[in-house]
């Protein structure tokens, strides 16, 4: 039996999200069931975390204890059997006690935002759309507070149950290209919602709402009333996982 | 009644093309579907030109006679009675002799290709993908001989009945973005699959398949089976077109 830790990239639109699920199809089963087909294995895969239903991934992580003996064949027998949204990018084996969400270190998410009333059709499922300007200048002075180890309770959905609201924020980039805005965040790890509230409450600063200087007061309250709104799942997406 | 041109953009994977057809879908037909919905009025819709089943547009063209009031109203209007796969970009009133093909100066074609033997679930339906490496300095090479005005028999499916094989191509530029080659056309219209014969005899020259000198024989042999193959419709997309 090895371990084998493999990248996968999918585009979440058509699927309930990562997690096995009853009346619903998660992207966890349909790789699962490629797995069966592929090696006649019953498998359970790990992914680095779970990804909600419509948020999308270029480079997820998951690991898996298989029999499956040519490791670097995986991909492409996997791939015959997978629909097209999703796609096994690599597969190494690791050592026994790797497990691709305790094992993570650094998640890095990439938020897609166009300013336009009329979406296009090449994007409307991966890219969330606002029908009014923002200010780069001011959602790139709010980003700096969040930097550094905070209590992310203010950023995070609530109903979820976690040992500690504690987290580390390494870098939030926002690039803009023509009306495309682009926000990475690399963090030590993420609350439930967290990058999309981040940004919901960008995009307020940006909009003129909130002051960018408000940020850190929002942060200090640790109430999840004082930030902006959960930003739709569709512009989101799990960039890489690193180990 | 007020002749009116349109801007319109599509991801073509989900039709069969544009042009209104029995026993499948062209984008034409729901375009002409929505302006019932919208207007009461059963329209005819001009476009620049037809686009084949698979093949896209980030600004293709049409006009159309109604006596719908308010022009400036029309794409919201549309918009909301369209697919998210169909957006109308813009309506603006014209001459009445304007005619959407005929009046047509420029089209500007983008063919999009990966190599890479892993499709993207972000675009296995927008571009081309294969596996093997090519040359863009040798693609580049060859790509001069297309400019200017030629008899472009070689580079036309059989079967078409046209006037004139001449056709100007005014440029061609090749772009490469990591493992993505954008070929970008310009030309003052273009005769049945032309922009996939080109690319696919380019691709054939960045493989080393053709010297880029023996482009001009190809061109000059008037001969089809001389060229390259028919490129996937898939990587194809209507930039723009000019009048």
């Amino acid at each position: 039996m090895k371990n084998v830790l493999c990248a996968v990239s999918y585009k979440g639109t058509n699927y309930a999200g990562w997690q096995k699920q009853d009346n619903a199809l998660g992207i966890q089963e349909v790789i699962e069931n490629a797995f069966f087909d592929c090696t006649g294995e019953r498998v359970e895969i790990f992914a680095s975390g779970r990804t909600d239903a419509g948020v999308h991934a270029l480079e997820q992580c998951f690991s898996v204890k298989t029999k499956f003996a040519q490791i670097e064949r995986l991909p492409m027998a996997l791939n015959h059997l997978l629909p097209n949204d999703i796609r096994i990018l690599w597969a190494k084996e690791v050592p026994n006690d790797f497990h691709a969400r305790f094992s993570a270190h650094k998640k890095t998410y990439l938020y897609r935002l166009k300013t336009s009333d009329i979406e296009s059709p090449f994007d409307f499922d991966t890219t969330a759309y606002i029908d009014y300007s923002i200010s780069l200048e001011k959602m790139r002075e709010a980003s700096k507070y969040f930097i550094g180890e905070h209590n992310f309770k203010s950023f995070c959905s609530a109903g979820t149950s976690v040992p500690t609201f504690e987290r580390i924020i390494y870098s939030l980039n926002i690039t803009k290209t023509g009306n495309l805005y682009e926000f990475e965040v690399c963090g030590n790890g993420f609350l439930y919602n967290m990058v999309r509230i981040i940004v919901g409450t960008l995009v307020d600063v940006g909009g003129g709402k909130i002051k960018p200087s408000q940020v850190e007061e929002i942060i200090n309250s640790q109430d999840r009333q004082k930030a902006g709104k959960t930003m739709p799942a569709k512009g989101l997406t799990l960039k890489c996982v690193e180990y």
